[in-house]
């Protein structure tokens, strides 16, 4: 039986980032680019306007104010996405809206509302502009030629926007993993079916699937398989075919039908580990073929579901070129005395955090710890995660890993 | 013009959560629950082994330990998924699976490592156990009529399994929401076009649809419209005719080519407001029509970036059927000073939060705050908030806004 941080080390030494695709932008966000994006283009492209005014010669506004106007001529009027006809000389000005590019000679823009339209085509100026005034420079948000984005961004709708800007109608981005999902059992009915006594439904291949979702893959239902090692192996060979990455629930513990073991080892994949030190989930199993990594979780709901966070999380997430894989750690004071027994494995308890009143973070557990139990991940948004042997109470300071999808949440 | 707040209230007045619809299972994750739902079974349906072992009589162990062996006799086996064929009396094991059902007369399961096989399809037991150990009883996880899950919930992984484990295929949860894109303005040219000069991409409605899909909607491309009145009216028309909310952006200012008002007048939009008193978004428009709301948005994009978080995203999020809809507010010291001129508005400076080594939350501005400038939002992960007029410093303790889809990245 090995630490859980030296499995989890294992895991992500053989976990090899998905090769980059372009994919179309609208299906790029929240992707990890895979490629840094040098601008080809200015942006803005060309100097222009940030209000509704007239482009003028900053010069003809000296001295202006509220009591003494200046005057000046309008020759011309440009609306975004288009251009001035007319060079704008002393004396002069063009209308100018928000947007549009700056006529040639004009060098500031005077806002509208410090204008007033006054006789013959003329406005009166109620301000004295610098030059340069309210005008917004090519390249001011990107130069051509800047490193936009960097390899291992993940793309938020702003980077969206900016890649649009700048002509992406496609980007390199890593691709969600395709992850095939098998159950075992032969106690496994369809979860519309009415089990007859001694069965139960397959929960575990739905609640896997939204996990998957969860860290960015895309879900592979593959199924139930009876206990029987040919079948078992066989469709683990034909998955992994079609996927990058396999999960399966059920089979792993040390009963006369936990044929995973086995099964995986007919089928030629490479065991990592089996076998844990921590609760829920020491039957872990992970194993490698063909470079792709297989986890066989345990058939136990929490068990299932906490260990493909801990393991399968931070692979998919790897698979997808995120910088940093792993989840997230703090610390909390403990309101209740949990109800656990001591163990030498770390153990994972569904918790919920929170600030309380005077700021200090705290956190309770959430109901029942036993691995069959699903309830207490109802509202939970942390594990509290015990050392080996230590049995915290009331008041103690205990560690709190925060996972990906909860964080949002508080 | 109105204040932020009063703005914000006014929105969400004026939003109306969607009707449930019944979504596949595997589609509901992360949707916010419609109902109650109540167990109709208990879980587990019927009293299990949470290991691999033997079933028999407690008072067949007592004394038992691994000096003092006692001798029971092995008369059936029971895999998960199977029944026992006898029932258990005194004197008398069933071999057992991790979740198989306990068989009729044993009152406890004994840990198959806790035994040895003896001749004769004996097994010696070594250790003392009470009536009741190792069965996980029927209903332990949920009991049948339970409230399992609350309207309002957001259904997490966890809940997914549970609600498959009680057979429930499809759930009735909010949808969501059908979220019409229209860009307006004579400026602009497809993404995959090369802008003549004067012209710019319509980026703004590839940055929006990302937005809608990171605040769970589904956006619907609705194109660019030019700057006339009649064609911006109808569209906006036709596009609400299939959508449940509408963004468009562009033509809100005081220009004269700043036609969303009056095209919203004569589409029959009944306006909220039209300005709020913040930075940048200031010429934001809200208006209703058939309960529908509609959000004229700025053309520059950190402006329609952010006005689209600030008030799309929490009526998105109501839409949803969701508890709390508003982003989440902290406080952080501000390492830098921010280069911003006062402002008698609400100003929204992007901003970069962490803890530091101390453990206190800093926060700084991550670029340029000008309005049509987007690579300041790249790694950003809160907005500073600044208060009318106020001019913070390096060192002063400042708002900090968190969103939805950054604070996951914390």
């Amino acid at each position: 039986m090995i630490s859980f941080e030296t499995a989890l080390e294992k895991v992500l030494q053989n976990t090899k980032t998905l090769e980059a695709e372009n994919l179309p932008l609208l299906e790029s966000c929240q992707r990890v680019l895979a490629a840094p994006v040098f601008a080809r283009e200015n942006l803005p492209p060309f100097d222009r306007s940030p209000l509704d005014g007239y482009a003028l010669w900053a010069r003809d506004t000296e001295g202006a104010a509220a009591k003494y106007p200046r005057k000046v001529k309008v020759v011309d009027s440009v609306p975004a996405g288009s251009l001035a006809e007319v060079a704008v000389f002393p004396g002069m000005a063009v209308r100018i809206m928000t947007g549009a590019p700056i006529p040639r000679g004009a060098d500031c823009v005077i806002r509208q509302e410090n204008t007033q339209k006054a006789e013959a085509g003329m406005i009166l100026v109620f301000e004295e502009l610098q030059p340069g005034a309210n005008i917004i420079r090519a390249g001011e948000d990107v130069k051509k030629g800047d490193a936009t984005l960097a390899a291992g961004d993940v793309l938020s709708p702003g980077d969206i926007g900016l890649l649009a800007a700048l002509g992406h109608t496609s980007v390199p981005v890593f691709p969600p993993p395709k992850v095939g999902i098998l159950a075992t059992g032969s106690e496994l009915v369809e979860i519309f079916e009415k089990p007859p006594k001694g069965k139960i439904r397959n929960s575990n291949s739905y609640m896997l699937a939204a996990l998957v979702r969860e860290y960015g893959g895309a879900p592979v239902m593959a199924g139930v398989c009876e206990d029987n090692i040919e079948d078992i192996s066989r469709s683990i060979e034909k998955i992994l075919l079609e996927t990058d990455i396999l999960i399966t629930t059920g089979g792993v513990s040390v009963g006369d039908y936990d044929l995973l073991p086995d099964a995986l080892e007919q089928a030629g994949a490479h065991r990592l580990f089996w076998k844990v030190a921590m609760k829920p989930g020491t039957p872990l199993l992970a194993a490698v073929k063909n470079n792709k990594l297989i986890f066989a979780l345990s058939g136990n709901p929490a068990a299932c579901l906490i260990t493909f966070q801990q393991f399968a999380g931070p692979c998919l997430l790897k698979m997808q070129g995120r910088r940093d894989c792993n989840h997230k750690w703090g610390k909390a004071v403990l309101t209740e005395n949990i109800d656990v027994r001591k163990s030498s494995h770390l153990r994972f308890v569904r918790g919920h955090w929170r600030y309380n009143a005077e700021g200090v973070p705290e956190v309770r557990a959430t109901g029942s710890q036993k691995p069959g139990v699903l309830s207490s991940f109802r509202n939970h948004n942390c594990y509290i995660v015990l050392q080996e042997k230590t049995g915290p109470c009331k008041g103690d300071w205990v560690r709190v890993q925060f996972n990906q999808a909860v964080t949002a949440n508080i």
